[in-house]
């Protein structure tokens, strides 16, 4: 792993025991593909990370010393994915947000991770409980989806899926839910809960899918199930819980745009 | 501010950016009053702690040498306030908590805060939202409460008070909520949202409180509010938005027999 950390615009070799990150999750993180030493959703990344420092009222340091900082870290990389993890920065004890606080910031450079042709997905206990100040943006408080991730590690599964706490289907633990019926590609809103996902975001302005409140019938009904993010692109899944799934042409046909506006998506399978 | 770090039972100056505390507010913390080397409420927290690590599932180093290191931190302290962090650790990318995660956790003195005759509150618009799966423990997901408490600055008050997503009224940002109504004192539950105070707990027990679900009408009703928790013990509430309440005997009462069994806690507004 490749690794800088920032506060501001000065380079820290460290992070402090007083960041409001570690003691607080206060602060917000963007996980990227990198291809041939780009980042090709980079604009769809920032746009998120702008509206999360807005909500959050963390100060954004200056994108373009961002952009000059990313560019020399993935500088020769062929493919991988670089997480920006951007804190409030350090605080005394308590909640209260210092006025002043510089953010503190870091990249880190990782390899791309593996892509199973098709994912089994636990159905998680652990809900994710609606919060509408909070829902939407990536932010650094995530208990839901470690607990979550951790049943998906106990029941040999790929992914899992999150319901919230009312019972509505809203996402897997790391990727957005795609569910397909009637010839058509639905996903759940991101204003109660969950993340707006940049590959999700995509999807919906080509008009390649649509936002729709989903039952666990829809899921269980639906003729295909993929998932999507902004590392793997979009996957398949075959199984959740005892429901199985066949390989289905939404996908390959959903998976064939997507190649062709980011060709780093393509053929996923084989990408590892 | 005195600092000291350990990976499990070894010393560390720094905290590594692949803390999952930093990336996930993967962890747990406690904030105790020191009270002449001592920390009097010590095996409450110890107790709640324990508590938070069975059910986030994080490794609790050995409470021996956790009480050792805290001996050596607080000795010939007379008054201040020891916080303690436990992360899960280090980690690679991803939720999925390593099963081997060496805990990294940390302890830092602060001195005592000032203590207000009585508080201010503010009614926060940022709500909690109703997690089971989180309520109760010391867990570091804490933006909600970062963002009630960034509204209780602009608003020029002491505490905010908090209602969840469906409107009872559960807690201050950094306290537990204490309503007199008809002779008794009553307090939110916290099996939906809300943080199992040490001093809420000292109160249950002793038969001086009662747990209730309440309304903001019960609040707006109440002959007298206060707050509590294990750094300031009980203050009392002077104003909710436009409801003002005079000294209450009450209050007193309850303050005095606080003092009786943690004196630490007498005389709270010449505390500071």
């Amino acid at each position: 792993m490749t690794y800088a950390g920032y506060i501001g615009r000065e380079c820290v070799g460290e992070i402090s025991v007083a960041n409001r990150g570690l003691n607080y999750g206060d602060g917000l993180f963007e996980t990227m593909r990198v291809h041939r030493g780009a980042l090709p959703l980079w604009p769809r990344h920032l746009a998120r990370l702008r509206d999360g420092v807005k909500r959050l009222g963390i100060a954004l340091p200056d994108p373009v010393f961002i952009e000059a900082r990313i560019e020399e870290t993935i500088a020769g990389t062929e493919a991988g994915v670089l997480k920006l993890l951007l804190t409030r920065g350090d605080g005394g004890r308590g909640y209260a947000p210092p006025v002043d606080a510089q953010p503190v910031w870091t990249l880190a450079l990782h390899p791309l991770p593996s892509m199973p042709a098709a994912l089994r997905l636990h159905l998680c206990e652990t809900r994710l409980a609606i919060q509408p100040a909070l829902a939407g943006i990536k932010h650094c408080n995530r208990l839901e989806q470690v607990l979550a991730r951790a049943e998906v590690e106990r029941a040999g599964c790929e992914e899992g899926m999150m319901r919230d706490t009312e019972g509505r289907p809203a996402c897997a633990t790391s990727a957005n839910l795609l569910v397909y019926r009637d010839g058509r590609w639905l996903t759940p809103p991101v204003e109660r809960c969950g993340v707006a996902g940049v590959l999700r975001g995509w999807l919906l302005e080509q008009g390649l899918a649509e936002v729709a409140d989903l039952t666990a019938n829809d899921v269980e009904c639906a003729d295909a199930l993929a998932l999507c993010n902004a590392v793997r692109g979009i996957l398949p899944v075959s199984m959740l819980g005892a429901r199985a799934w066949a390989a289905h042409p939404a996908i390959t046909d959903l998976q064939a745009r997507l190649a062709m506006a980011y060709p780093m998506f393509s053929n996923p399978a084989v990408a590892a």
